[in-house]
């Protein structure tokens, strides 16, 4: 039998989140957790709604999945996030020890790499994935903004 | 007539901060954030207690302060921390545009810049205010710890 539960299937979900930002003039970023092919977490940017720049979708989503899980650390965890954490998200990241992290488009200018910020040395990371979809509606939002 | 608004005295605020954190069995750090002298914000660490490793105490203090002041930006404000804060912190700080951050103690190895992580290049930064006192509240913990 196929294998439905791919990256691209749960950067999906995040994506339809980052959309959810979107319609609410936020940056489109979104976020969710899975663990075992269940998703514990989802969010999107709040920054703007909640006049806070921690509310980030990723540190949404730690916070949702630890919850969740009645316990800080994120080991057997993935998050997928539309766009390359910043050093923020990476740096809660890193304090969560998350087993996998799958970003899709790229952050050039503040994503954690440029900044040279780290995720921890146990985390798996996977990039590019649905960056097209992901990055576009990046570019669609930054354009109707000018 | 003399300022007695100085960093030693709004860091041990802070410090007090870190104490009660330090009696919850939490990893005591604290912070406080001041504008014009006036103190808007004051939290400590609580990642055990609510499970969050985004519960820092910096986190917290940058969410009350923006919501104190109805908007994201700290442009005029003051962070005191009792440790050098962590790539998370550093990365929110960042977010913030933070006028100025004024930390205790050294952390050479979870520190912001030992990790590479930046703050914001307007943000003045004072370093080891209180550094014995602040350094010596997490000796005193780690080795309670032991």
């Amino acid at each position: 039998m196929e294998n439905i539960f791919t990256d691209d299937y749960f950067m999906k979900k995040a994506l339809h989140e980052a959309e959810m930002a979107f319609e609410k003039g936020e940056i489109p970023v979104g976020a969710i957790v899975v663990v075992d092919n269940r998703v514990i977490a989802r969010s999107h940017n709040l920054t703007e709604l909640l006049n806070d720049v921690t509310a980030h979708a990723e540190m949404q989503s730690i916070t949702a999945a630890a919850n969740f899980l009645g316990g800080k650390y994120l080991k057997d965890c993935t998050l997928y996030v539309t766009l390359e954490p910043c050093q923020m998200c990476a740096g809660a990241l890193y304090w969560s020890q998350i087993s996998k992290v799958v970003y899709g488009a790229y952050d050039e200018h503040r994503g954690y790499r440029k900044m040279g910020a780290q995720l921890h040395p146990k985390t798996t990371v996977v990039t590019g994935v649905m960056e097209q979809e992901c990055g576009a509606l990046m570019k669609a939002f930054f354009q109707k903004r000018r």
